[in-house]
């Protein structure tokens, strides 16, 4: 039988709330076995942006990233909130190792192709090096990556830190039984976006196309559930958002 | 016998230069064998404080780091330069991997203790982890370490780079024979800082009471030839200042 892997990714709104973040690295070390975490921090990397004269520019919620924005995300997806996080798990007693997707060649991506917008240095994943990740977890480390990846030839791009998460979970799903558990803000996916008691106990692709239609589920929740089935597709054997289990 | 280990240090004024860091990381690629590399950063820092309207503070060339001023030396050192850096590696064939003091639990600090000033978020070296170090060198990473340590309470200090070397350096004695390698915007310990050709091919303890007597080296030299002198001391075997050999 393969041992259960746990893949969080925690989002910005967590990250910025030091209590709802102590929170969920109690939970988070609280949780058995292998694991690890990758984790975003857009809303922080905007407000630094915006005191830097960089002001956010975002298309469908994505970061239009030239080069000045990924001087920033980089500065503080790799830097501050990485760091932060892994100096917060070693006090409690995890051997943390924080990663970038160029650290160890660890996420490969190339620049997306886009028929009429310049994302600039945003990169779609194409590979995860998934025997360096393996080694790491044998090793009892506990992988805490950015979601910064890089094209192997010096470049680093901005990539989103759910299908990062995906690619991740993904790419080890023949060495464990894999859960990709995604934390946010919210207690799940919701029916009412007002009321945190909403949440949806369980969704499978039928309910996802008939929430869609009565526009139930809208905006950034589509991404997020859209990443999540595809995991599902792709081999994982459990994914939540919040409280809410996807499943088939 | 020991096989052997280059450790090097680059300064923060070649890392500003997109030249002279091509340069350097290209004849740090041409070193054989296991090495490693530590960063600092402190005037790309001192710029991005300025931005942010924190500006730097320094007393006898130590930073006094308060709370903003270590995330700015966090999201500069550990992000943005430590990235950089790692990814321009990699596509130079070296699989580099990024590291502050807190991953791994690679270097442990406290917070400096003075009588009179209060540095603030400032660190010195009580351990690394060498065998941390010592893995990862013979599983063919290359680390890259910023000057960024921890105390292992989830608290991240600002950390003297030419220290830091010195002391991870000091820490693989037993396991390599080991070469500590400064490098910055000089061509080494000058007799006219004004010329760059004057370097001193090689200084023992004496003739360094000599030239300080006499005023030939003075300022910021102090502190890095003190840096190598204990580093002579704790058994490292060659330590250069650019081409100038510091030697018993």
């Amino acid at each position: 039988m393969k041992s259960t892997l746990h893949v969080f990714k925690v989002g910005g709104h967590i990250i910025d709330d030091p209590q709802a973040l102590q929170a969920f690295l109690n939970d988070f070390t609280a949780t058995e076995g292998a694991k690890l975490l990758i984790h975003g921090g857009g809303k922080i990397a905007s407000e630094l942006g915006i005191k830097l004269n960089i002001p956010p520019t975002l298309i469908e919620g994505r970061r239009i990233t030239d080069e000045a924005t990924l001087d920033v995300v980089v500065m503080v997806y790799a830097g501050l909130i990485n760091k932060k996080i892994v100096a917060k798990l070693q006090a409690l007693g995890h051997n943390a190792l924080g990663l970038s997707g160029a650290d160890g060649n660890a996420v490969l991506a190339h620049k997306r192709q886009h028929p009429s917008i310049d994302y600039g240095f945003v990169g779609d994943v194409d590979k995860v090096n998934a025997p360096f990740f393996l080694q790491l977890l044998q090793e009892e480390y506990v992988p805490i990556c950015c979601a910064i990846s890089h094209d192997g030839e010096g470049t680093l791009f901005n990539t989103n830190a759910d299908t990062m998460a995906k690619e991740i979970a993904s790419s080890l799903t023949s060495h464990f039984e894999v859960s990709l558990v995604y934390t946010f803000e919210k207690a799940g996916v919701l029916t009412n976006p007002a009321d945190d008691s909403s949440w949806i106990p369980k969704i499978t692709p039928t309910e996802y196309a008939s929430y869609k239609a009565s526009g139930v589920i809208s905006g950034g929740m589509i991404p997020k559930l859209d990443n999540a089935f595809e995991a599902i597709e792709e081999g994982i054997d459990r994914v939540l958002i919040g409280k809410t289990v996807v499943t088939r």
